[in-house]
Formats: structure tokens, C-alpha cells, sequence
């Protein structure tokens, strides 16, 4: 059974009010949103990772589901699990890093625990304010279009990096430990979107999602897709499926009526890159175009949990 | 540096509004109090304890926290780390006892996370309702009694059992697998309580902390100290200051300035035991007193970050 049978089974049924029956990426709490995110060493990030950049990346996970739900990240629990060989300055350079996204978006720790065990593990449990009414995964309609921001697939070539390359400062490692999160993108969604997730488990294991909430079927044209410089690289390399398949990018994809032309216009104004990626229509799943015809790809999401 | 200066100088100066710069066991968000405990296997828990046990502890170690600020415990988010050999049958133990839990408490989850790691880790983060204006662990004042819930030492002596027996059914070995907490004690607390901390670290270790933070020193009258029948015979055998060392009690401190004869009432409609063991008065640390005299012991707190 994987991770969404389980919590399925066995915790959706312990759900109260708030919770969405646990089929959302937030809870409602006291007029708050809250989520939580747990990153393991070894699964969500590299025992090679400098921890200053774990911190951060493990705010922005964070972050990132909050954001897509139109909420604006305001402060955080933790939870910090550390091994016996964890000395003074791994702590410290962990608070660094938590100092640091701090500062960038206004965020305040609230209270946490701290711990020993085997590995290190970074419980965080975030609370934002929504900035209209609550954004789901259900929620949109046939004839809507389907957006994104930033660009998909880094993630993915970042973990290639950071795997062969232990160097702290390897620029191609860091979209995958310190992904770039739309910040702002909150607003965009409390205005314009009527279903909206963060990109986690990869594009289009997320549309998935979205599509199985929002009982529709999402069309994605994958020559709108947008990559980074990197990421075009890997799609004239052949590695499309690939991009579209792989985790941890953190951006917003979100269902809405509105006029492009009004979003784009909000979008340049919060200085963030926003793509038109695809439309909701009657149907279930996932639909693939290119060069506007059906494309048949075996595209597996990443799991965590596996 | 220990758990505690780890906090004050890498964490502490982090902290944002209603976190009271780290320095309580819970923290104010949006008219709740919230608070976070992390337990781990081999650390807060053993590999052969039962995990329906495992579930209710961690429900219970957090609802303490609340229970002795003053607040009714009613939600939950919980981020889980299950090890690859973990069983669906592990998953639904798991499951049937935070179930257990909320029937008897009222609690209810709201959301959170599950993923893979090394050892089982069980991150609860829990939201109480205030019954009245926060009580930390600061606020006593001189002349005020000592008061405290239930048993002391039990926590100590479950776990020799635990430890020596794997069978779940151990009796012996249930005040640490499923550590008895005072619910209801939080109205005692809200009502009456000027400082207030659950008993986890153990009881000397504990008053230390609420001297420390209400710039008291409190005297403790060991012959007061209240024990179970195994407790008891521990004391008999010369383990009186063991009992007052060991951790995992989950017992409410505090200090009050009210006739004790009406917290006795309110504790007796409340279906708890409570023990007026010893007093506040100026000055600083833990006094103990045995038979009226000055008791010197070397006494230590439990140290799950050790």
C-alpha cells in the first residue's frame, strides 16, 4: 500500500473538522492555515546537503504548501532530531540557515523540541494566514486554464548534482537544496484560483492529484511547459518524461477562470514567471499534448514513501 | 552545551510573538496554545514496545504539556518516519491507538505527514484552547504552595519493567509505555495556578526549571511526595531519590497561592490526586526536606538529548 492508501485507511478516518478529511495539503486551525512536512536525511535530503541549506529547504517545503493554498507564511514549529556525531557547529550552521529564510520572508519560530536519534530529521509544522477563502485541490471547472509557475524538472537535476557532487557550492545542486519557491504566488491564488497544489511530487503526479479532487481532466500542452536553461538542455537530450516525472520543484499549479492577460499582469507585478501550461475539461487523469496531438508517456510520480 | 543552552543560543533568539523566547512548554497562535514533542524509538520509546502503546504515548506526553498550561487539549498534526521493515499491520496498530486516544480525550487529528527513514520517529505538534489567562513557569510567588498530580517515580520504574520484558501485556511496565496524565487538571491549573509545568524531565529537574524561570526557590517536602504501591516499596528500598530523578512522569507542578482545602475539593470533583509537597520562598534552586530537616541528594534530571 502506498503513502496516500495508508493515510487513507488509517488516518483519515482519526480527521476532525478542518482537516479535509486529510485530502489537502493544509488544515484550518483557529482561522490559520497550517501544514507540516517532515524531511528525513538520506530521503528528502542528502546526508552531503549543508545543513544551513536543510533548514531552509525544509522552511520552503513548508512554504510552498502554504503558498499554493493562498496563504502567507507567517511562523513555524519544530521538531529537530539529531545523531550522536551531530557536533556544536552543524547546529549552528543549521540555525544560519533558518535565520537566513527568516529574514528573506518574514517568518518567526513559535516553539519545537529537540531530540537525538539516528538521523537527522526536521519536523516542521508551518501556519500561514489565508488572504481569502480556502483554496483547495477540488474546486475547478471544465474550461478553465490550467498555470504554474517558475520552471519544472529542476528539481530533479539538481538531485543528479548533488549526488555527484559533494561541493557546498555547486551551483547545479542548489535548485534541489534550496528550491526556488514562488513567493507571493499566495496572492495569485487567493484572487484567481479556484484549485491549487504545490508540485511536489512531480508535474504531472500532481496534476493527478488535482484532477482526481477536482473530478476533471487536466490537458497539459508540453510545449508549454516551462524549463530553465538546464532543463531545456535535458529535454533536447531527450529526458521530457523525465522532467515531467521528477520531484521536489515547489511550484504552484493552480486551476482559474480569469483572463490570462490579468493574471500575467498580477504575475510581472509580483515579479514571479507564470506559464499557461494547459485547460480542465470534462474526464478524469492526465492528458498529454505535443505539437497538439495526444502524447503517450509513462510518467511515474516521485514517492517518497516507496 | 545541553538541550537547553543549544536553545538559548541557536534557536531562542529565532523566536517570534507568543513563543516567550522559547523559555515555555507551549506557545500562543491564534487564541490556541500550541506545543511540540518529538519521541523517538530507542530514545523515548522502546523497539519493543507495542506501537498502538507508542501512539497513545505521544498523544499523551503533548496533551501533558497543555493540560499543564492550562488548556484542553482538541487537535493534533502528527509527521511520521516508519523504517522499510514497518508492516501495514505496524501502520494499523499504530492507527488503532491514537484512535483509542482521541475517543478518550475528545482529540481530533487535523493533518500531517508520513515518510520513510532509518527508525520510527512521531512528531506531534498539539493545539489546546486556553480556560483562562496563560500560565507559564514564571508567575509564582513567594508563600505560594507546591502542589503536584498523581504519582511520581512511576515513569522510572515502568520503564526497569519495559526493559526487561518485552510482553505488551506487562503491568509493570505500563506508567512508561502509557504514562498516566491528569486530564482535567487543566481547570485546576487555570483556575488556581500562578506556575505550572508538566513533570518530564523528573520531579527535582522540573522544579528547578519553575524556580529558575519565577526567580524562586522552591522547597520540596520529600515525605509529601506522592507514590504509587510500587513507588512505595522503591522508596522502602532506597531509591527515594531515583523516584525524584526519573523522567516520564507527565504529572502537572504548580504553584498556588489558594487554600488548599478548595484545590483539594476541585481536584477530588476533577477525579485527581493531588499532593501539596512543599512551598515557594525567596531565594533560588530546590530545597528538599526530610522529617523537617535539610535532605542533600545528588539529584539529576533526565536527559533525552544526552
Amino acid at each position: 500500500m502506498d503513502e496516500f492508501g495508508l493515510i487513507a485507511r488509517y488516518f483519515a478516518p482519526l480527521a476532525g473538522e478542518g482537516a479535509e478529511g486529510l485530502t489537502d495539503d493544509a488544515a484550518e486551525l483557529g482561522g490559520m492555515l497550517m501544514t507540516k512536512d517532515v524531511l528525513v536525511e538520506g530521503v528528502h535530503f542528502l546526508k552531503t546537503d549543508p545543513l544551513d541549506l536543510v533548514a531552509r529547504k525544509a522552511l520552503r517545503v513548508n512554504r510552498s504548501d502554504l503558498i499554493a493554498k493562498g496563504a502567507r507564511p507567517e511562523t513555524y514549529a519544530l521538531g529537530l532530531v539529531w545523531p550522536q556525531d551531530t557536533q556544536e557547529s552543524d547546529i549552528a550552521a543549521f540555525s544560519t540557515g533558518l535565520w537566513a529564510e527568516q529574514k528573506e520572508c518574514g517568518l518567526a519560530l513559535l516553539g519545537g523540541d529537540t531530540t537525538r536519534g539516528a538521523q537527522t530529521v526536521v519536523s516542521v509544522t508551518m501556519f500561514g494566514r489565508p488572504l481569502g477563502p480556502r483554496i483547495t485541490r477540488a474546486g475547478g471547472e471544465p474550461g478553465q486554464g490550467l498555470y504554474v509557475t517558475g520552471n519544472i524538472g529542476d528539481g530533479l537535476l539538481g538531485l543528479e548534482a548533488a549526488k555527484g557532487s559533494p561541493s557546498a557550492d555547486d551551483e547545479e545542486a542548489m535548485p534541489y537544496r534550496l528550491p526556488s519557491v514562488p513567493s507571493g504566488a499566495e496572492e495569485l491564488v487567493a484572487r484567481f484560483a479556484s484549485a491549487s497544489l504545490d508540485v511536489s511530487d512531480g508535474l504531472v503526479a500532481d496534476a493527478r492529484h488535482m484532477a482526481e479532487a477536482s473530478k476533471l481532466r487536466l490537458v497539459i500542452d508540453v510545449d508549454r511547459v516551462p524549463f530553465s536553461a538546464a532543463g531545456m538542455e535535458a529535454r533536447r537530450a531527450g529526458r521530457l518524461a523525465e522532467l515531467l516525472g521528477g520531484g521536489d520543484d515547489y511550484q504552484t499549479l493552480f486551476l482559474s477562470g480569469a483572463e490570462e492577460k490579468e493574471l500575467q499582469q498580477e504575475a510581472h507585478r509580483l515579479g514571479l514567471r507564470l506559464s499557461h501550461i494547459g485547460r480542465a475539461e470534462e474526464g478524469e487523469g492526465v492528458g498529454l499534448l505535443m505539437r497538439g496531438t495526444p502524447w503517450k508517456a509513462d510518467i511515474k510520480g516521485y514517492n517518497h514513501f516507496a
